[in-house]
């Protein structure tokens, strides 16, 4: 049985102001190529299928023409909401699409969906977990007090068949994963899953975290299959095979070129706009230029989008801007949302926000993320 | 064969701030009760199944499972868009439910869908020609300069057979026809159609006015089964069965009640919150309250809703405000938008609108409507 692990297409996206649309297009076709070449006999699609919860129409519509061309090629596809997703926008239509192989479960009501197949005597279960929050689990558990609780709380629900190669998709922040700029950030470590807690499965596909990552050789995020950020710059994005067998598995890590890159380049602006330097690149990729001018070169991003139309971002790197960029950027990692709303408070109000608010702004927050 | 003809669901609308979730969704369940004590074989939907093109998590729940419970019963399903839906979003996942009888005509692209369909002996075309304005077919032909020039352009693609009973779906405004509050008021009166157009159609099933009416005996607008606006008050709501057999059609009105109506009351204050006036009304209706007092009473909404809950307008009728209320509402009904906007234009620029700006305006009105 081959399988195939992706996750966040984050369909309807925009990217510093360009819209995503022919690049996920060409995303979807590419997929569903490799589908074709690698004889893939499943999908699963862990989370994040739209950018926003009320996507757009044609990112409707593209995923619409994706499922019908997977359900005309009747593979089973297994799709589980992102925390990006609308639940009830997600599941219009599931009851049909059910009966065409394509399942999707977007909310979960104290049950996981399971999907059986068997292939060459090999059962495989999936199991399909939506994006899960302690909110989401509390009317169920009000005892349930952290993400992690509240995943366990789900896979507690689980029967496992030890007969089957057990898969489950699971859309969370497994702890010792690392994140990149375009995915959400949250408060504090709080909404970490340990992966011991994945321990009963026999694979973990994953999705979330837009950086394509093992956290054991079992358990994986698949990761964007689209730079969505400057800092994705330098990594290679790929899709996961999946190849099981006699309760085995093999992963291959297969590479899916984008239609257009996002790359960096740096120089000074005299050298950036020499024919000899931009005369080989593409200029239908997406440019982030780190300039290394001492002065400010006045309308720069006027003049130098007359070579590169699509420039994510322009920033100087020099005596006078590196270290402020150095420190602005490790802040930014550091910081504690928390701390930032109460230095607000402080300059807003006078005085310094309490212990109590800081609990309901605690609460809202954990309740919105 | 016996088909149901509906229009204008208008799900996820909100009237006068309340939400008219728990209304419509007594009324599809109503709709399901008639199409099985009726045994209905098949179900017309002409349009405006949405309120809006972007609809509410919910409203796209509650169709979502209609659509299902449809399906369980094997009954035949047609729906047009209209002017609120979106086409795009409308479609999604329609290659699938077409499969299960469930079939989805959102935008015209110069071919009207048919459905051909047949029982004891009696074949039955339905040709479903979404909502349509010159805009949309300008595109196909350039010198379309008028909605109806653009339903004609549609309806001359079509071949109909003369051996079949031939119904079609529109959802347009046919002139001679009436509309009141909660129906888009549109520039002038270029947007009707001419009855004389469907005269090839055996029935012509409408959607668009909210008020259930007839053009001709065979020329029907369903109407909406819920009161969308004040000024539908006194209107009785109701489903449209047409019984088809031998080329002949009979055209039964069904009465289809409102979980809660819609209910004017006149009186003076005292009279309106003495217990022997509303002990015997229902408290869960919505009201619009006529008061005949000389004198505002203050806080009146406030007082008013401790005895009725839901209160949808508050009018004062005496002799202060008689004649001011009812030039109001015949100036509303007289007004022309263009006029509106030049002497909005004049109040705010000291000069008169220009013909170009007019022209401008106009068109852009007929784009956008």
């Amino acid at each position: 049985m081959r399988l195939l692990h992706l996750s966040d297409l984050h369909l309807g996206k925009q990217v510093h102001g360009y819209s995503m649309q022919e690049e996920q297009e060409a995303m979807l076709d590419r997929v569903l190529d490799l589908i074709d070449s690698q004889k893939v006999d499943g999908l699963l699609i862990a989370g994040d299928i739209y950018d926003r919860s009320m996507p757009s129409e044609w990112a409707m519509q593209l995923f619409d023409r994706f499922l019908a061309k997977l359900s005309e090629r009747g593979i089973e596809t297994c799709i589980i909401a992102g925390n990006h997703d609308s639940a009830n926008r997600l599941k219009y239509g599931d009851w049909l699409f059910q009966k065409h192989k394509i399942h999707i479960a977007a909310r979960f009501d104290g049950h996981v969906d399971r999907l059986q197949l068997e292939k060459n005597g090999q059962k495989i279960h999936i199991y399909m977990l939506p994006f899960l929050k302690k909110a989401y689990v509390r009317k169920l558990d009000p005892a349930c007090s952290s993400d992690e609780e509240a995943v366990c709380y789900a896979l507690g629900t689980i029967d496992l068949d030890p007969e089957a190669f057990n898969i489950l998709m699971a859309h969370q922040f497994v702890e010792g994963s690392q994140r990149c700029d375009s995915e959400q950030k949250s408060v504090g470590g709080s909404d970490g899953i340990q992966a011991s807690v994945f321990e009963p499965f026999d694979y973990v596909a994953l999705g979330h975290l837009h950086s394509p990552q093992s956290v054991t050789e079992k358990i994986r995020y698949a990761g964007t299959l689209l730079k969505y950020s400057v800092d994705e710059i330098h990594q290679k994005k790929r899709a996961l095979l999946l190849d099981i067998c006699d309760k085995k598995i093999e992963v291959h890590e297969i590479e899916v070129p984008a239609l257009h890159d996002f790359v960096e380049i740096e120089g000074d602006y005299m050298t950036l706009s020499s024919k000899t330097f931009y005369q080989d690149l593409n200029k239908e990729d997406y440019y982030s230029i780190v300039l290394l001018d001492e002065h400010d070169i006045p309308y720069v991003r006027k003049k130098l989008e007359t070579i590169y139309p699509k420039i994510l971002k322009i920033t100087y790197k020099n005596r006078r801007q590196g270290k402020l960029e150095t420190r602005s950027v490790q802040e930014m990692e550091a910081i504690d949302p928390l701390a930032l709303i109460a230095s607000f408070y402080q300059e807003q109000n006078g005085n310094a926000i309490s212990e109590e608010q800081k609990k309901i702004i605690k609460d809202l927050w954990e309740e919105t993320i």
